[in-house]
């Protein structure tokens, strides 16, 4: 990577723990391929001083952007000056950027990135059936992105029967009659399942849905990237369904990224 | 230099403006060469928003170290939570390190960094009569370096009588009798003359002291880095003396920065 000067522009990743992000290595490359002067750099920002940090980042004059992830997705959207569609339906962000008038936006990148990483593999939701099981931050930005990309019905299992309504009335208004949501997921005649509750992280996680009630054609989806085969996709798999891996969300949100920050533009001129 | 992950640990410098700060390109290098999974990057903080950023900066869990350039170096002091010698006497700080217990300590390398730039010329001040002229901070910091190095007598020269007679005070009780403060610089009989003030950024500058009132041997020494031929020194060698340029200071604080940061340590294991 080109050496970090006294004019190089600021992203800051902030989580809790860190060490585990992605972001710095899938984005400064990009940076580097798109001749930008910038750099990513991990934050890690405990609950306790997230606002502190937040808000000092948010007056840093060469910052310009910063992504965000677990545990702060949620809380994050009380520093914005601006939330777009997607995180206010989710009620949640991964992303914020400086407008010109130094406003700050929030965005969320998870449901684009999904319905991307899904598109990419070759699987089109079209006018189709989809169960989606888990109504959390990650659950109600795919649902959103899911609808938006034109899902004939979306069936939203979640055991939390308040977080199921709440997401339920938000996106019954956008969407009316395309949403059904259930504390048991229906999977009965639906062409993609898809998991987004943290089921899987653990290896004696249970199964957040039962894949043997699916139609054998189904395409069964994970949002987890670690472990890579989760115990769902792996007996999904046994079972002949097609799998979608957690990877691709992340790997498709960097090209939304590169439009949010507007990587493509001419670098500004100092 | 190595890809920046989500262990990389943090260093920023932070000015008003910011372009111009040297230390990325030299501490950054260093991190590499001593295979340090660290980055430092510059941090734009204006006045108005220093306290926000400091307070922001110093919660950020993976951050280990501050550098502090033009205006922030008294401001700063502030947000320490303990001085060092150097940083009390001089009144201004250009480093700051979290401590193990969380505290942040801040230090001032200017007048140390002085010291060794003489030294590694083979410029050795024990027991030499200097003159400096320019008590602000860099001033107070390298008059205060000086002075512990062994320097026989020191004439600061200063048109504000109110900041010289601070300087005094304090120089004064720790080295008893050996330093003088006039508003005139007194050139007579000094082996070492030192512009600390901010004349020859400018080419329409008045020199801060006369060369031509000093003995011929005497070492003229300038903390102005660009030009690198200030007035002053061009007028100095024009006149037979053997002259000390500004960018040894700080070349010499890279080293400093090295100790205090600790950056020779093992690396930590996470």
């Amino acid at each position: 990577m080109p050496g970090i000067t006294g004019t190089t522009r600021l992203f800051a990743v902030l989580g809790d723990p860190v060490d585990q992000v992605r972001a710095p290595e899938l984005l400064n490359p990009l940076f580097d391929r798109l001749g930008r002067d910038a750099v990513l750099f991990p934050v890690h920002a405990t609950p306790q001083h997230l606002a502190g940090i937040v808000r000092g980042l948010c007056r840093v004059g060469n910052l310009d952007g910063l992504l965000v992830t677990v545990p702060h997705k949620i809380e994050i959207c009380r520093f914005a000056d601006e939330l777009s569609h997607a995180a206010r339906i989710s009620g949640c962000a991964n992303a914020l950027r400086r407008e010109p008038g130094g406003r700050w936006l929030a965005d969320n990148f998870d449901g684009a990135g999904f319905v991307r990483g899904l598109r990419g593999r070759g699987h089109d939701v079209t006018g189709r059936r989809v169960a989606l099981v888990g109504a959390g931050g990650a659950g109600a930005a795919i649902a959103a992105a899911l609808l938006d990309a034109g899902v004939g019905h979306l069936t939203i299992g979640d055991l939390d029967r308040a977080r199921l309504d709440h997401v339920h009335t938000r996106l019954d208004r956008l969407w009316p009659g395309r949403v059904t949501c259930e504390t048991a997921p229906r999977l009965d005649g639906v062409q993609f399942a898809v998991n987004a509750t943290p089921l899987g992280l653990r290896p004696e996680d249970p199964l957040p849905f039962e894949p043997s009630a699916l139609a054998p054609d189904c395409v069964v989806a994970d949002i987890i990237m670690k472990p890579r085969e989760t115990r769902l996709l792996r007996t999904a798999a046994e079972l002949g369904h097609p799998v979608h891996h957690g990877n691709h969300m992340l790997d498709e949100q960097l090209e939304l990224y590169r439009g949010f920050f507007h990587l493509d533009d001419a670098p500004l001129t100092r």
